[in-house]
């Protein structure tokens, strides 16, 4: 019996596979992944591979050279349209002729969507669209969010016992979890744009908030810091392999004059929003978009966190579980106003999975 | 090419899979499932089906019978040598003419163990122990605990949502797991001897406290109220499915004397340990055990539950972790004096399946 030829579903399933390896690179630009097909056969393959990098569909036309006359290219996003760091695909699909293209979605930026598909039409290239849809906007959730709603997608990081609790009474919180799940928390740390962390955070446990134990880029490392309470000379401002943004409240900001003039000397970027020590967490994700970041991770403490999960701003959780019972200490979510229990919020799409002696939890947050 | 003969291991797989079908009618016996091996065929299948009724190589030797003689019996406890419920196995063995016994491990009894084995080898029956030995321990680990340790094996069910909260600020928890999860509860509930609740879970819930939502018996139900704050007319006291016991101090127990009376008469045993109102969660567990009880699952409230993790009183976990956020309310474990991170209690032998749209995480707890 003859081997069946492959189907768009299994072309569409590899360019899943090629466009994860950029994962952890390319933010804020989605991943993607491409394929050329002429005669059942892959003659050409590529993927985003780095921020301000070639797009997926130039890596794999590069590869597919002449054979991409007449072929079929299959990609997980619709090509872009726009000049942005790399002359727009399209041009490029149009001019080695290819003949048809398979998409799993379309752009999700509304001022885009669909336009990179009207330009191929025009051009007489059939367009289908819609091939693994699900799983293509779940692979680059953090990009789709972000397009859509336009603010950053935001994720939550906790390390928590198994009752609930991410620190002792005393605040420590070092280790809760084993180095297995450190790691793959620098893992999960480098597929977001940036990283924010409250001011307690830097007080107690002068983080550095870099990809150290995992490969990957830098994210923006953001601190949130009302009253500005911190120093200059927190390690989190020192180490230059990120970029660094404070977020404080304008009077924080005018109190501590000296600390801002020292913390810009230093490279570090002062946002002073909110109108006293409190600043509302949608306005610091607006303010985050404005400067082109896309997704967030919050990494603490509890206090930040649960501002911004009781303003239901949170998209998706990252748990660690560790096999440990304090019984007492800081709770990982304490809001102010806790709903009962038939409002509480709920989660879906749940998976776990070992980390070392730990688990990891993830799940999305309804809203 | 010939199947090969199957192996001591494999006999004892089958013996294991056998036992595990007493699940839930059997207790406080362990569960016990027994082979009759003749020319590498086996002759004769039994295993423990309730407590009480005969025991599971009784029941193997009846299917083999007059193929017994000669024949290789295989089970995963030291037959009895007492006379129980049911007459000692050990006279039946030898006297069908049984020629080796090969056993997983000995009975944990210090008054017992190994006294079977002794027996059998003084009949001239050739004796082996040990195969699939920590499989068949893990079977039966609430019986090996209780015989070893002498005090019940103490199991702790928990709801909680994924921020560790068991209850709203209210104090509602019905119902924050799904009832899938609540089915599951129920049959973990029929695998122990007792189940114990706090004052505050009679007052607020009514339960029950019966195995309706699963196959398996009614364990012993047990009350734990130090100042006798609970009615006569509360429903595990009316409801006949199951035993009772109320535990008190022996002021709560003056001071209500109207109160135990009324049970007394309804058939309620009143057990007034303890000299004020705090009884010692050992205290509690050791009359327990003098009630030849060799298991209690602990199935809340908070303060119940802490008070005997607290104590390092509980030797295995079933949490169920509803995929909610509650963000206040009833922390699930809170103890007096909690420890430092360095010092929390670890958990062992961890396991996560998922219950309907809630987790189960069941562990060891390290003593």
């Amino acid at each position: 019996m003859k081997r069946s030829m492959p189907t768009d579903e299994e072309f569409m399933k590899r360019c899943l596979e090629l466009a994860v390896r950029g994962s952890g690179f390319v933010s804020p630009n989605p991943m993607v992944g491409c394929v050329i097909v002429k005669g059942g056969k892959i003659v050409g393959e590529g993927f985003h591979k780095k921020f301000g990098g070639p797009h997926a569909e130039v890596n794999a036309l590069r590869e597919a050279r002449a054979k991409s006359r007449g072929a079929t290219l299959y990609v997980n996003l619709e090509p872009c349209v726009h000049h942005g760091k790399t002359p727009p695909c399209l041009q490029t699909i149009i001019a080695t002729g290819i003949r048809k293209v398979i998409a799993a979605s379309q752009d999700p930026n509304p001022l885009v969507a669909g336009r990179g598909f009207a330009e191929l039409r025009k051009a007489g290239i059939e367009v289908q669209v819609g091939v693994r849809r699900r799983e293509a906007e779940a692979l680059n959730e953090r990009f789709f969010t972000f397009m859509r709603s336009r603010l950053p997608f935001v994720g939550l990081k906790l390390a928590q016992t198994i009752d609930g609790y991410i620190a002792d009474a005393r605040g420590n919180s070092k280790w809760i979890t084993s180095p297995e799940a450190r790691k793959e928390a620098h893992r999960i740390r480098s597929e977001y744009d940036a990283i924010l962390v409250g001011a307690n955070t830097v007080l107690r446990d002068d983080p550095k908030l870099t990809v150290r134990f995992s490969a990957g880029k830098n994210p923006l490392r953001v601190v949130l810091d009302g009253r500005l309470r911190v120093s200059a000379t927190a390690s989190v401002f020192r180490t230059k392999a990120a970029r660094t943004v404070l977020v404080t409240s304008r009077e924080g900001a005018k109190k501590n004059k000296r600390t801002v003039d020292k913390l810009a000397k230093q490279g570090v970027s002062v946002l002073a929003i909110g109108t006293d020590d409190t600043i509302k967490p949608k306005e610091i994700l607006l303010a985050l978009a404005s400067l082109g970041i896309s997704s967030v991770l919050l990494e603490g403490g509890g206090a930040t966190s649960s501002l911004f999960v009781e303003a239901r701003l949170v998209d998706k959780l990252h748990i660690f579980v560790a096999p440990k019972i304090l019984g007492g200490g800081i709770a990982s979510l304490q809001f102010s106003a806790p709903p009962s229990l038939a409002k509480a919020i709920r989660l879906s799409k749940i998976s776990a999975k070992a980390v070392g002696k730990d688990f990891l939890i993830e799940s999305a947050v309804e809203k």
